[in-house]
């Protein structure tokens, strides 16, 4: 099930452009990006909040060290995955890896993919006229692989 | 405690140019790097086998898939670190988010540090001639911020 994830992105070389394109865009800020995306999915789907009793009071953003620790952590392990994806079996390892601590955590595949639309969210207010629906479709597409890992 | 550890680092110019100095040769090949590192633990101080049970056999190397995505995620940890020198309060929330994970184990900051030996002998080996004391000092010292964290 991993496999089929990790082929259906690692076998598309739009996918793959698309990802770059805008990790391009996301990483010239990697704060940012991070607590704009927790910030959009604590906005979006509220009742992920429960996963992150850990963090204390969400609704503080930067000033929240947990919540930016996350934040920025968060984003290396998107820097990590656009990395490899010329490599499907790296790409695998880490996001299995990943997938370890979420699946402690319980997150199943399904509570995970509450990040899509966040993503998409956070994709629109970074790229502005660059962005489009396959940009977030290949996001998606690589959500589906830590998803398949859960 | 950890405030004073990421004073050390932060406040000093020359520690913080040793890290990225020495990080722009680590970087260059990020998987061979956190794989000789993990390679380097083993071989160095077999006693922290203990804390990788979950690896499976760690012999294999990079055919061990899970230590694969350890140490290829281990080095972007390092990554994130060393973008942060020049923001202590930074520093200090991503390294407290690094911890989480190792406080689980019940990793303490004493048994953390086994890893100052096996990181100078990676600097030897990735740096040659470039390599030299105060650049494995400036790891320790970086070590010292996740063992005061732990």
């Amino acid at each position: 099930m991993v496999d089929a994830a990790v082929a259906k992105v690692c076998g598309s070389e739009a996918i793959k452009a698309n990802l770059r394109r805008s990790w391009g865009v996301l990483s010239a800020d990697i704060e940012a990006t991070g607590l704009m995306l927790m910030s959009n999915l604590f906005t979006l789907r509220p009742d992920t909040k429960t996963y992150f009793t850990r963090l204390g009071d969400v609704q503080k953003g930067k000033a929240n060290s947990k919540l930016r620790g996350h934040a920025i952590t968060l984003t290396y392990a998107l820097n990590n995955f656009v990395d490899s994806l010329d490599d499907p079996s790296r790409l695998k390892c880490v996001v299995e890896k990943f997938a370890v601590n979420h699946i402690n955590r319980k997150i199943s595949g399904d509570a995970f993919g509450a990040i899509v639309e966040p993503m998409k969210e956070t994709l629109k207010a970074r790229m502005g006229n660059y962005y489009s629906d396959d940009v977030a479709g290949a996001w998606a597409a690589l959500v589906g692989v830590v998803q398949a890992a859960l």
